[in-house]
């Protein structure tokens, strides 16, 4: 493709050739001749003196470099289109496929591809041009949109809903029962019967493996364009609010509520029964037992602003030292603690 | 349902009009008129003055109020009793879905669902009254109690052995191999062949996406009663003790042994060849290197006492502070300690 | 089978018996008559004094027992070795199971062991003797050595390429999505489409419901031997050196590279872009956000050197303490900090 086509397409300023001849869309570190490349952070600026790549993608901000380059407040985004420019999807099966298990009753609109070894059980309803991976199990009376993707072996739970353009990783299960049980007299646990359901907006994607329980009473509750990653927990009755991303391993334990726009690290997880402001970011790791202000930054376990995290942490490396000055200083005042044991 | 019916069915005393019509069981931030709901928690009781439920089921000592209650020692157990009176669960497949892949010496009880895609391997053994969803694998020898209960794509491995009335989530996988390996000579990692096996008792629930180990050599057990959530890894040669609770993405390495009735907290982790005595409870989070007795509350990473590890995690967060009190005692006193940089 | 055999097999000097009879390898700590056990770790010597075991391995340093023994200085690789000895693989399917669905083009060597339900797409190719459970879908294009084994549901997307001797654990998924987004102007999250893969070695272990992403542009790479635990995350565009050992519920960002024979504790998480050193040990639970030297022992969040965060751990423990005798001492010299609230 040609590199002016490229620039009218990602809405960019071309400077240098027009006609430069772009095969592949490639990042910095290994891109060659034929490649569009970009930098958008400044660690990567070494790589500008050096790179093979035939074209660059820059801000508008950065200077002039031999190649010629498309120019952009938003590098990022541009390579992202970039790339969409030059993909490819691979074939999609046509149809479905006869070994697919299909209740008579189950609704499926048009232009369906539907895998092998498939199960949709009865009254439910999928809307056009969805796209079901082998193994892929539909509950009784699950209500889906339109574009649905699920990949192979993806579950969803009776009476589940979904809107439109939603992608299910591989393995990922939606509505399963929540975790709760009640000691009861006969010195038994005695589960809490889930009879809540999950409801999903539209343009959300859930990664692999993930789980997404169903509410006790009521129903969890993914907004739209929310962005779930591998191997997370959604506990019974959370909410996830609009295009908050939330990274792989983490965990919200009951009816945690998280707002809009916020970004949850991997491997973070919430106490539960509490509410994450709009805009928030949990770093990586912590632990978040209460509420979570709007455009709040927190980390550790137990979960600090950012910076008294920071400071703590860079203290806490230090504690062997605060224990040998603290004791120099007993001993130079001669407030000697008994209780102090050895150092 | 006429609310004396249901305090008669939860064995409640009645205060108010015995012929409330009840129509659902509904949680007290959002009840409205024909929903019985419940206060079990102090944070709640700020609801009674405004709640629009019909009934609602409080402890005797609690006072009384405008509507007709419930009253009960356990008003969590009363409302999860009261969820089953109303609960319909979804109609069960009969019988046996054509393209299961049953092995002809594998024996099956009376009152079989099983779903499409299954495959039930050679001599495995399976109970009365099963419930096996789309996609599951039951491997060779396997042995399973009655009323059994899987949902899509389990897999239960090889001569796994599994009591009556057990519960898997989709997506558990139960025997796979323990992870072992020894440095070889030659410069290789080699495997440490897993032999033993999984033992469930009866009356056990394990989440969707769990995995259980079989032993190295032995058999890891999960005994009876006890509850573990999703995503939850117990590696090979792990005990898991009577009615003890597992919640989301804990991890036990291999030889953990935990006692009865223990609470490990969501993404928990153990460093394995340890005990954990009865009734011990170990915070979420938390990292547990040696063992825990019977009764103790622990918390944090490396886990400390509970109480220890509240008051630590207090003076973590102020430990910029120390850091900055310590130099100006140190200037106070003339013990300047030159190896402490800048603060 | 005779002592003396079992000797020879292994590679030990025999001390004792040639003729003892041993049916069975089996931990120490419940060995009975015609079991063959080991001593490998301090902790195990005192049942030296009591076991009921036929024979054991030991080093050749150890004092000699009344038993018969078995000396080399690996005990745990010997004692691996005999259980393979004495290992019976259950019985392999023959052959490919009708209700399997393979593409027309898709290529299968000799030998092939393939269960019910699988799915194998297009253009895949799959070297000789493989074993494939039931469920497992194979995409489109994939490309796969000799003595592949996979167990049930495993998934592996499209163009995903692997060696020889691979092994992939039930629900493990190889070659899904990696996880990029970036805000749009429209004030949408847009996708990064992922347009890279997953490479795999030879002689690589992936455990239960692990899921190892492709890489947004270019290759994830997995080197021979590497072995990945269950519940594991592996992020878009990372690299696992040859025979690291990766345990169970760690997660790595995108973009880590991990050297050659590392050991990545249970828990772990790092933050991505970085790199760590061959040789390198990440404790369990650590969040190691920088680069790890070749060689270097780090532990906690955030990472420190080992030592380091154990006398800092110790510390945190009596961070009440700390709060209390900086109190004391302020007050001995007069320099009481009013900032300084209750203790």
């Amino acid at each position: 493709m040609r590199l002016d086509e490229i620039a009218k397409a990602l809405d960019c300023e071309l400077r240098g050739a027009p006609d430069t001849e772009i095969a592949r869309v490639w990042p910095i570190e290994s891109a060659g001749p034929g490649d569009l490349s970009f930098i958008a952070h400044p660690g990567y600026v070494r790589y500008l003196a050096t790179t093979q790549a035939s074209a660059l993608i820059l801000t508008p901000e950065m200077e002039d470099v031999e190649l010629p380059t498309l120019r952009t407040p938003e590098p990022r985004l541009a390579f992202a289109r970039a790339l969409r420019l030059f993909y490819e999807p691979p074939p999609r099966r046509e149809g479905i496929h006869p070994s697919a298990v299909i209740a008579e009753d189950a609704t499926i609109g048009d232009g369906a591809s539907i895998g092998p070894h498939v199960t949709i059980e009865a009254g439910a309803a999928i809307g056009s041009d969805c796209t079901i991976g082998p193994g892929v199990a539909i509950g009784r009376g699950v209500r889906i949109g339109d574009r649905f993707r699920a990949y192979p072996n993806v579950v969803v739970c009776e009476d589940v809903t979904i809107g439109d353009d939603v992608v299910l990783h591989a393995g990922a299960v939606i509505g399963d029962d929540g975790f709760g049980y009640v000691p009861s007299a006969a010195g038994r646990l005695e589960k809490v019967i889930q009879v809540g359901t999950v409801v999903i907006g539209d343009d959300v994607e859930i990664g692999t493996n993930t789980t997404v329980d169903r509410a006790g009473v009521g129903e969890t509750r993914i907004a739209n364009g929310a962005k779930i990653d591998n191997l997370v927990q959604i506990g019974h009755g959370c909410e996830v609010g609009e295009y908050t991303v939330i990274a792989g391993q983490a965990g919200l334990s009951g009816s945690t509520r998280v707002g809009a726009w916020c970004q949850i690290g991997g491997q973070v997880g919430t106490k539960g029964h509490q509410t994450i402001g709009d805009l928030a970011q949990v770093a990586a790791k912590a632990g978040v037992a209460g509420d979570v202000e709007a455009g709040a930054v927190v980390g550790g376990f137990p979960a600090l602003p950012i910076g008294t995290w920071r400071r703590a942490t860079a203290g806490f490396a230090r504690l062997g030292e605060i224990l040998r000055r603290l004791r120099r200083l007993e001993r130079a005042v001669g407030a000697d603690d008994s209780s102090d044991g050895p150092p």
